[in-house]
């Protein structure tokens, strides 16, 4: 029933018909690994490798347009930039890429519905989160992009990034010394991180289609039309209890509203994973940005070895929120939505005491989710308050 | 009124919202070279640099999507993969790279409109095109991509990519070389290149808002509503003459659908233009690729210089074709689309016989169109059948 709704909405939670499209492609030097790895095209260095990788801020870049729309805020925009960004940099420390990540932009609107003050509030967006990541150490370098004008194709605006990034082979992560006896360390989503300037309620980037339709309320159909598909089922549009402005208050650091939590920026993890993976990267057996898949996604990593997760961290507001606005079982909400950590690290119990200790010095929660046992299949387990969920 | 008649179909032949969004960001290490160069971040080599550049097939991809909804001929899509690599080739072949070329694709699709075997015919598309510049000796990497399921942002299917390179400082084409007596090199961007499998009309990918709208007729809107933005006022939309399967007959080549005309990918010149680099790059005084802007383009790298083209190609079958149908002035039609020649190279009369003789060894015509003299400032003067035009 859930697929059927997320079909209905024109989005695939498996992407299928994707995955059969790229089956003939050449995989790269390590086919396991988070992201496709090539050799060193930019140095021809036996010892070196690259990496070429892109994502974008998905349909949050939608609910950014009514909330800007609604309230005038243009700060949203930085957000969704970051979103862009971080979708990519966080994958690539997946593989253990740390420095020197290239980056670049691609942004398509409707030059009748945005004006050039969002296109320059993404823009600065992009380069102040560059520079702020500077300020921590990380050097992403910003080499430009494109914006084009495509309102034949886009109803409001697309936020696309690629980064690429050039390593040595013998620090990739590939994922593949996953193993019985790790355990799994995760790092929170939600919070409010050393460099972070506000409360971050946890949200990706990932399952936005649902969450927008699910929470906001059916008024937003009629004032902005442009924000969704004319063609999905008018009872599957903005069928949420919530206008954008509804507030909530958040125990510990106060009041913002509905539109803000569900627009928190995708938080990087790079802080704390860089000086992680240069301190002890050869003892980080697997890291996993879960991303499409959620707590599900590190099944696509892993043969014959059951991940169980029986300690993950406590449903935050913004989880909450989506799981009484939309009545969706939690079997399922644990496989759209990242749930309280979207980033985690497979280690010995030792490395994971220094992984956390790191994390926690940021300013980022962090503990022991789980472990992981010898198993027939790849599953992943998970013991959560709501009872045992078993995928495969 | 052509200004007009692009704004309220949402595109600027422009940009300068998008300009002064961009103000404020570094140029790079070379200001005035068509692609921003920055520092060696992948080696870290003073004499190297390194580059990230991302452009897409923009609205050609609703064409392509309309001709493919009327006929069924999945082969269009191979073609607008093509588009989004070589709007980046060409782009980065302007600054002198030659080699090993990253590429990363990045799709929005709206899975309502766009099955699995559009994805899969964009996806081996992109792979076919880079085996098929290999056969020619030029590396392109293809590090894979994003394919995202955003029917609330994107009504059919975009298409973007993204490229990265690293070369050598010294072999750079930075335009700063541009100088009163160069000629002017054009490469033609109709015909058949010996890289090529069929006639090609000499469509970039630029100009293709206006060239669909003016060229086409009305009942697509009907049909296809999802191929044009609804806020577009009702007399701009596909306005012209003709069906997409209508017959035109090319002297030499043979009968085609003004939908394939229009269609025709973005030619490539990197067959032509990687052998003179190797052989004669110091000898290249700019190269202009004649994308947004089009003949007027190169106004853009030079100061104090007129460039006065007054050996053009003659008007080809697609320029006619849509000059016809839409009433285009002749000086905006040299504005918008290329009208012949795609790719410019800046050089003395000698070197130019030498890029001419490659040219046309593959297949590829080429003539001097014209020359550099002193002026008082930037300049464009073309000296057309239809008039003289002056851009300033």
């Amino acid at each position: 029933m859930a697929d059927q709704r997320y079909s209905q909405r024109g989005v695939s939670a498996s992407k299928e018909d994707v995955h059969a499209a790229i089956a003939r492609l050449d995989k790269g030097l390590f086919p396991n690994a988070f992201c496709k790895i090539l050799p060193d095209m930019m140095g021809h260095d036996a010892e070196w490798c690259t990496l070429i990788h892109a994502d974008g801020a998905g349909t949050k870049s939608s609910l950014a347009y009514t909330y800007w729309k609604e309230t005038g805020d243009l700060s949203v925009w930085a957000g969704i930039a970051q979103d862009a960004i971080v979708m990519n940099l966080d994958d690539l420390l997946c593989v253990g890429a740390t420095q020197d990540f290239l980056l670049s932009s691609t942004i398509g609107r409707n030059k009748h519905q945005v004006p050039g003050e969002v296109i320059k509030a993404l823009i600065e967006g992009s380069q102040a989160f560059c520079d702020r990541m500077a300020e921590w150490g990380i050097r992403i370098h910003f080499g430009g992009g494109e914006t084009a004008d495509v309102g034949d194709l886009v109803r409001t605006v697309i936020v696309d990034s690629t980064m690429a990034v050039r390593m040595r082979r013998r620090e990739v992560i590939s994922n593949d010394r996953i193993q019985a006896g790790d355990v799994v360390v995760g790092l929170a989503s939600f919070g409010q991180a050393r460099y972070e300037d506000t409360y971050n309620g946890g949200m990706g980037s990932n399952g936005l289609t649902s969450a927008r339709h699910d929470v906001f309320h059916h008024d937003l159909a009629s004032r902005y039309p442009e924000s969704f598909d004319p063609e999905t089922k008018k009872s599957l549009v903005y069928c949420g209890p919530h206008a954008l402005t509804d507030k909530i208050q958040i125990p510990h650091y106060g009041e913002m509203t509905i539109g803000q939590l569900v627009l928190s920026p995708t938080r990087t993890y790079a802080p704390v994973l860089v000086p992680v993976l240069e301190a002890w990267g050869d003892r980080i057996h697997g890291l996993v940005h879960c991303s499409g898949g959620a707590q599900t996604k590190v099944k696509g990593f892993i043969s014959k070895l059951r991940v169980v997760k029986d300690n993950l961290f406590p449903t935050q507001p913004l989880f909450e929120v989506i799981h009484q606005a939309s009545g969706t079982a939690w079997e399922e909400m644990y496989k759209v939505f990242n749930m309280g950590h979207r980033m985690e690290i497979y280690t010995d119990a030792t490395t994971a005491e220094l992984v956390m200790a790191e994390a926690e010095s940021m300013g980022v929660e962090a503990r022991i989710v789980g472990y992981v046992e010898e198993a027939p299949r790849a599953e992943v387990l998970l013991k959560t308050p709501y009872g045992e969920f078993k995928y495969v």
